[in-house]
């Protein structure tokens, strides 16, 4: 079963708007077992627009367009489908009675554009848009497919989407059964990865599981998907033989970011944390407290970005910075030390190192960057050997911080 | 001239990336006057793959393919781009020795996979990554156009793109003229500014400029194009009367972002700042430390999470919090100048609220945030009525507190 997306808007293709429909519709089809296998941006001309409706209807069974449609747009979108259908538009009353309760309450001035709003084409099934004012409409295809027209406006088209069109799917067509699962990892490099599970893959592909690598600055995600009969089995066996290969570097799985797995294992664990960063600069604290709930377990931190501050604040010994370097193993440990009792917290994080894209001494270059860990057990220290990107070595400190505080939380 | 973007990858059909990459390339072309035409995400599988250059290569001089390239199997970019562009696979000795060196300097193991990463189509023109291990590559399309592949990971593809392939379209294609200025508000709504500039809008639209709204929470871009051969005198003129009238609004202009501004102020005017954060936990320090040379006027933050490390640290008495509530004015205040006293800078900034999505007191719901400044002159606060969404709250206090730190500084 394959479903294609065509999305329409200038907007997107000049980049003034991301495209999040294409990637909410791909991950919502696919949990229910069809595959978006194509999804194109077209400019808002009717050429552009009848020719990807063509290519679409070619190769796909279910087409879906969203945008297009709406007062203020260049309204090619109904006249285009109309031709394309060979049909033409008429007023459909229920939808501009809504229409017009729609401005009444809002006390907005009715005008023609929005009467046009209730004209669809006669020969779609009509989907009335209950949280906005422009419908969505759906085509019986030649192919014995279907072709739906949806707004653009994110809530619009879900709503659209789970009000009718999944289950309009979900009686129209036959779908396979399909197992997604998605292992999240942490510290270990795509390549490095993948040398290592070389042959579970081998293995996995054998019994007919996908596997693809989705890597993102210091963690990678595997996602494992099997259209057998007997996927779940197959896929859950799969993950099992996986965690004994590289169990050490998984922190969850799914959709959950590290960050949340930290912050439910503290609050489960009834742990409370502080950190103390140089080269992160609140960027811990920040994605710590991005958590809701975080407030439970997160007592506080400290930027201790100028020496004066760490010794001041923080209580690291002039003689440590002096001896190993302010940018060492050492003070990292005395950071963490310091800001566990500063905070009285169970746990204190610390970070020092030269972020770049400039920096560095006689030691440690640019890229050099040491996390540490305080808790009842004593310090211990990490060194990271980054490269030149600030954001980059920042975002991946902040990373190998969590994970550090998730090995200490699960073990 | 016409481009098409092609996006390669399972990951974004199925929605578990969001595809950026697009926006960014749209946006960039068309600040050279190259417009995206098509912009199309399509699955790693060879078919599509050479189904969707054959497409693209009717219709765009330039084809810009991203995705599909790195050490792992599910990668056949370069394999079906040698098929399409009849040419072979050979070795590229200096991408050998920097994938090498890349590997050392990081302490990795350097692996047969990472060997492949140094083999290019012998046709092409490599576009060396130096900030990776996928090369870029550039090709000559039978139609005279270009096809250029890069590597997915956004910061990778932007390297490439900006050291190499803007430069070479520039010098392959005769390009229109074209002049764009991009104003930064910050603070006004969307509506409401495009009330405020109406008349001016309706004057610079007859003088043939473009304008667009450019927004993102909290803050406005307003970018004028024009394509007349007198572009920069008629745009210039139009910014002098968008000032004149939205002046107080306006931070800079082009593409830096607030808090480089204030840096760069904060810099010029010596001035040095420390940050007391309650509901924002690190991310005004966070950003205004992503800023490289923060470090020159950037001293040290406190993340007063808890009321405890208000008081304790921030000297906040007691009976503020109790008088007033810990979500308020005089709390703010308390904190910046506890904060100004505390790393003896010449500003502070200070924020506590309610981020949400849950909280709030009997005097303040959930989305009220105080934010305030301390400077020699004593301190400013102001208070923000938000919703309910926890990162976008965030957001905006940063924002607020950046351009409250603007004004002062700027005036």
């Amino acid at each position: 079963m394959k479903a294609e997306i065509i999305t329409i808007g200038d907007e997107l293709l000049i980049g003034q708007t991301i495209n999040t429909n294409a990637a909410w519709l791909g991950s919502e089809l696919a949990k229910i077992g069809v595959r978006v296998s194509n999804s194109s941006c077209i400019s808002d001309k009717e050429l552009a627009f009848l020719d990807a409706l063509r290519t679409a209807q070619e190769r796909s069974e279910i087409v879906i367009l969203t945008g297009g449609l709406g007062p203020t747009k260049d309204d090619i979108t109904k006249h285009t489908l109309c031709k394309y259908f060979e049909t033409e538009l008429v007023l459909h009353e229920a939808s501009l009675k809504r229409v017009k309760a729609f401005f009444e309450q809002r006390k907005l001035p009715f005008l023609e554009a929005n009467k046009q709003q209730a004209m669809v084409p006669a020969s779609c099934l009509v989907l009335e848009n209950l949280v906005g004012t422009a419908n969505g409409m759906l085509f019986q295809m030649d192919n014995g497919g279907i072709c739906v027209s949806l707004p653009g406006v994110p809530y619009e088209m879900k709503f659209l989407m789970e009000t009718y069109v999944f289950g309009e799917i979900k009686q129209r067509f036959e779908l396979p059964t399909i197992v997604h699962r998605t292992i999240l990892t942490q510290g270990v490099g795509e390549s490095f990865l993948a040398e290592t599970v070389r042959d579970w893959e081998d293995e996995i592909r054998k019994r007919g599981i996908e596997l693809a690598y989705l890597p993102s600055p210091g963690s990678v995600r595997l996602r494992l998907s099997c259209y057998d009969a007997d996927a779940q089995q197959i896929v859950d066996e799969a993950v099992v033989s996986l965690k004994s290969i590289i169990g050490e570097f998984i922190y969850g799985e799914g959709n959950v970011s590290l960050v949340d797995v930290v912050v439910g294992l503290l609050i489960s664990t009834k742990k409370s944390i502080s950190t103390a960063e140089s080269c992160t600069g609140g960027l811990l604290a920040q994605k710590i407290t991005e958590v809701a709930g975080s407030s439970e377990v997160f007592e506080g931190g400290v930027i201790a970005y100028q020496n004066s501050v760490k010794e001041k604040e923080l209580g690291v010994a002039p003689s440590i910075i002096a001896e190993y370097g302010v940018v060492s193993e050492e003070t990292a440990m005395a950071m963490a030390k310091g800001c566990r009792e500063k905070f009285g917290t169970d746990l204190a994080l610390a970070t020092t190192g030269w972020a770049g894209p400039t920096g560095g001494d006689e030691k440690h270059g640019v890229g050099t960057i040491f996390i540490a860990l305080s808790s009842e057990k004593g310090e211990v220290a990490q060194k990271l050997s980054l490269g030149k990107n600030r954001d980059r070595n920042r975002d991946m400190a902040t990373l190998y911080a969590l994970m550090m505080t998730f090995k200490h939380l699960s073990r």
